[in-house]
Parts: C-alpha cells; structure tokens; sequence
C-alpha cells in the first residue's frame, strides 16, 4: 500500500453545521484510511468566534475531543491575518472549511487561495456580496481561472442537494440554461405550504409566522427570513454561476413580506406582536390566488436571456410541482435547451445541519479528488 | 500561458448519443483550450462496427469532417484486441468513449483500465452484468481501488441526470441510503402517463404501446422495453452503489409487461398484433386503481436494509409525485437517514441523445479534473 497523502483540515464555526461537519469529517478519515490509495485527513485548527485551537507544529488536534479541547484551550484567538500566515506556513495542502455566516471571513477567500489554500463552504455572504469579490474569488482559484487552491460552495443554495453541481455541469457541456425557477428557502416553503395548503385550509399568516418560530423553522429573529434576503443571495449565486454578472442581492427586485408600517420595529417580538394588524393583506391574496384555482408560494426566478432576476410571491397552479411542495423542502427547476419544455428538477430538504454539512463534505471530496 | 496538457479521446459508437457526444467534445474543446489553464483534448480514433478511423501516428483527427473521414476510411476494424493495444500505446492519457450497447466491449473494460485508459460510457451492459465483472473494472479503476484508468457511467441510470453522482456522494459522505424507488424508463413513463393520465382518460393499453412505437419512444422491438429488464439493469447498478452485491439483473423478482402467451411471437410485429386480445387484463387493474383514487405505473424499487429489489407494476395515489410525471420524464427518489420522510428527488428526461450525451460528456470533465 503506498504512503498517505496527507491533506490538513482548518475548521472555523462549530455551530449546527460545523458539529455536524466534524462528525462527517472522522466518518470520511475512517474510510480514506482503510481505502486502497489512502488519504491522511488531519484535522489542525477549529475555531470559534471566541476561541481557537490550532496545531502548532501541525500534529493532528483529536476529532474525538475537540469540543472539549477547544473550550478549555488558551491559545490566541487568530485573526484572519494571522489565520492566512498560519495555513500558508503548513508543509501539506490545506482546506479550510468555512461553516461561519461572516462576510469579513470571506473577504479573505482570495487571499487563502493564492496561498494555495483550498476553501470548501455553506457561507452565502461572499458569493453573493459585490460581482468584484466573486471575479476576485474565482481569478485565484484553480478551479477558476487562476493557479491557487480550489473552491467549492454547494451549500450555498439548497444546502446538500446537487443545485451549483448540476448547474455548472449544465453550462460546463454546453447546454443552454434558459431559466431557473423554485423555492430556495425552507422557512418560506414550510410558512406557505402552512399558510395556503394546496388542500385548503392553513392559518392566519402571523399565525403561521409565529408557529414556524416556535418549531425552529425561522431565524432567532423572522424578519431575516421575511425580507427575502436569504433568497435574494442564492438568487444571486445561482444567476452568476448561469454567466449573468449580478451586481449585488439589491441589484433586483425583491419582494419583501414585511410590512412598510413594520420596518421600523425596534424588536423582532415588537415585529410579531403587530404583524397580525396586517393579516388582511396576505388573507386577500389568499382568496385571490383560491378564486384561480391556485397556490401563493415565495419563490425566487432567473430569466437567463433576459437577465432578469425578481424575488417574491407568485401564483401556482394547485397542480404546479411548486405548489405540491411538503414541509421545509425546496424545490429547483432548471429549465434549459437540451430538456426543452420539461424542466431538470432537483427537490428536498434545503437546510439543517447533517444535510448542509454533506455538502460541505461532499466539497471536501471533490477537493481531495484534485490535490 | 502554461503549455496545454495533452488529451486523446477514442470514440466507439456513433448513433444519436455518439454524434451528439462528438458535438459537444467539440464544443468543450474550443472552451478549454480558451482556458486559464488549458486542455488540449485530440480526438485519435472514431469507429462504428463496419468502420474505424484512427490516428496511426496519434495526430489529431478533425472533429469538423469525422464523420465523411470516418465514411472513407479504409482502415481495418480492430477488434477489442487490437483496440487495447492501440490505446495503450499512446504517449498522452487516453480517455475511451463507449457509446455502444456492447457486453462484449464492456467486458473489456478492465483490461483498458489496468493499462491506464480511462472509460465514460452510457453503456448499461457490463454495469449490470455479472457482479464479478462489476467487481473487477473497480478492482482496477483508480475511482474504485485500483491504480488504473478513471471509469465514470453516469448515463447509465437517468442519462444525463444527476443520479449516480447523487447516490455516490449520499454513500461517500457517509449517510445511509435506506430506499431508492422510481421511474427510471422514459418510455414506460410515457406509456403509463398515456395509457392512465391523473386526469382520467387514456386509450388502451395496446394502442398506447402503438403510439408510444410510432412516436419514436420504444425500442424497434417493444417487447424489449416491455420486457422490464432495461429497468432491471438500471436498478441492478443502482443498488450495487448503494452496496448491495446484486448478482444480475435477473436474481431479482421484475415484472414482465409480455403476456405468457405472446411469449413466444416471431417478431414484433405479430406481437403487436396479438396484444389487443390482452386488454382487459391490464384494464382490469386500470380500473382497480382508480376505484382506489390511485394510477398504475411501472417502478423500480430498493429497500437496502431488507436487500430487496423489485421491478414492476405499482399503484400512487395521485398525489405522489411518481403519479404526477410528465412526458417521458424519470424521477428518481432517494430516501436517507439524514433526508428524513422527505426523500431527495430528481427529475427529468432520463433519455434522448442530447441529454444522454450530456452525462458521458460530464463524466469526460470529471476524468480531466482527476487526470
């Protein structure tokens, strides 16, 4: 059996996704040890925003006790300065897995990559922040048009399902992606398939807001979810990915769902306490689309030849794939010249933590594929 | 600029996905070679069973005139023999094209690989033939545990749709895939969204096989779609990936749609003309299911814990999403651990030369990441 190869494994943010990445992390070292062409997978730094631990001399950090090892570490907290020499400096390839939501992080992705540090991430902000830092990004990366570590960001849109894969393999052979089509975000699915059953029935809307808060479905505080924000990135990354060079998430219209007398609420609780005030609104929208013989969804659209990209609610037939949705499960339709009038449809649970890690170990994989 | 890495590609097959795969390889050749980084992919030999061109001196044959150069050709055919010795040969990587619905080229495949020839096929036969020929192309496949060639087959299962890239990477980052179940034949999906449509109607059965002949949907000889055992070949694969030793695709309980009767017909023809006596058998269960509210389609199922594989006929409520399939479109579920009651889907046109095309050319562009 021929020696290893060893591959260095940098982990910052251990929330949901990143637990669930390390316990997926020990599951893949296991199998690349026993495989045939082994691969050495070691782990040399996980971090929080409050605490670090990291290898100094490179010699692997244990993946049974990292939780605790990190809590009781003393080591300085490296900035990301200090993060781009530490890796820089490893004697073996390294990929830095990005399980955080920050921007500031992954501002730095350009310069990883010229390190030759190779990035794999569930972290929308960079790729859908401005069009300069997404050139930037992918000028550096082998996988783009540079020399530098390669990048992978799966589940960035549609957590673990195969979206960004199967788009870019779309335009990779040549096919011609005309428009792109579905529910990018769980919360908005499991609101709207709650609030308009294609069955009938379903609650007040801020009744089914406050529900889908209570069952973990929004974030701490729903307006992030309600401004149509989170879609508007995914948007933005998949429509840059189909060769469109989207400004920025603000660049289109959106559709937000919070009311313009709400958006000055101090408190996401003061936002919920005064959102059934506007509970008429949605209900008339309700008897409207039902008087078509239709559902409301929150979907989000990319016309490919007519660049244009919108956010928002939109009306389905009961019998639309879109509307026939269950639960948090997102749906995408690529529509393209090859599969002509039936869309290519990818559909399932588009976020939690074991589902949004797998995309990130399945980046890893398709990294160790090229080193 | 860095000099082009240099890639011969040999083509064996040149009917719909042949011509269409030459296409594309065309296409992704102008797009690489404008590449930061390019790739120089030469096209050495192109052969249909009559005819063979091939580049003696590994010069690149044109990509604009192969298909006259191919036509004049008086070169001798070489058999697999001679085709292994070619290939092997060769001074630069060489990435076989096996457009064919050949076993007797499938079981060649090994041997191509132990002498570093990599292989991209839509050619179920060797896939779904016995397990020992399964287990020795990954025996000596560098994406299996050998050192040889790289062996992709997306095509195999769905053409062009991401299934087989989708179960490995649920396997590879360690769910468990507890059942596959769907429609994987474009032309029984036709044929039973016809002949039961969830809106009601349809003619009978034997017309709908006629139509779906004369549409072009079939095989010549419908008998072989009928038959069940392209299915069975398709859930043989699937479930080998999923880590069941299937035998073949006989060892498993399929259903065939010949009537024991008809059985013995000469040809297809005084089988289609026979088939109407047959009628009421299949629109007594046309009827069954509807007084159930449910439709009949023509499924292929895995329960990976209990190890059974099943082909044949089902009823789904109409509001399944088997039922509500459209055109010729397969769908593909995926039920795992971490996805839950909701099952991962794809879905799509799972035949036709394009999209077939598509997948091999995908594969072709993971062996040139991998080289």
């Amino acid at each position: 059996m021929p020696t290893p190869r060893q591959v260095y494994v940098a982990v910052i943010g251990v929330g949901g996704v990143g637990k669930a990445f390390l316990s997926q992390l020990q599951a893949l070292k296991t199998r690349l040890a026993k495989a045939r062409q082994p691969i050495c997978l070691d782990l040399i730094l996980v971090s929080r925003s409050s605490k670090t631990l990291f290898s100094e001399s490179f010699r692997p950090l244990s993946l049974e006790t990292w939780e605790q090892d990190l809590a009781a570490s003393k080591q300085p907290v490296l900035d990301n300065e200090m993060l781009v020499e530490y890796l820089a400096t490893a004697p073996e390839k390294v990929v830095l897995v990005d399980n955080t939501s920050s921007l500031a992080i992954a501002e730095n992705y350009p310069r990883f990559l010229r390190k030759g540090v190779s990035i794999v991430t569930p972290n929308k902000k960079g790729f859908s922040d401005s069009y300069n830092l997404w050139q930037d990004m992918f000028a550096a990366a082998s996988n783009g048009s540079g020399e530098g570590g390669y990048l992978f960001h799966e589940s960035t849109v549609g957590a673990g399902l195969p979206v960004l894969s199967t788009l870019k393999e779309l335009v990779e052979t040549g096919d011609e992606v005309t428009k792109i089509e579905g529910v990018f975000s769980g919360t908005m699915s499991f609101l709207f398939n709650s609030f308009m059953p294609v069955a009938g029935g379903g609650g007040q809307f801020s009744a089914e807001v406050k529900k889908a808060k209570e069952l973990g479905y929004t974030e701490p505080d729903p307006r992030d979810d309600l401004n149509g924000l989170d879609v508007a990135r995914k948007l933005t990354i998949l429509a840059r990915l189909a060769g469109l060079p989207i400004e920025s998430p603000t660049s289109f219209p959106v559709q937000s769902l919070i009311p313009r007398e709400l958006e000055t609420c101090q408190s996401g609780d003061e936002f919920l306490e005064k959102l059934p005030n506007f509970d008429s609104d949605m209900e008339a929208l309700k008897k409207e689309a039902a008087s078509e013989g239709k559902v409301v969804r929150f979907v989000g659209s990319i016309d490919v030849a007519s660049k244009k990209v919108e956010v928002g609610l939109q009306k389905f037939d009961a019998s639309h794939p879109i509307a026939a949705l269950k639960g948090s499960d997102n749906i995408i339709n690529f529509y393209t010249k090859r599969y002509g009038s039936n869309p290519l449809i990818i559909q399932g649970a588009g976020a939690g933590g074991d589902v949004t890690a797998m995309g990130v170990t399945g980046d890893l994989i398709k990294v160790l594929n090229r080193l």
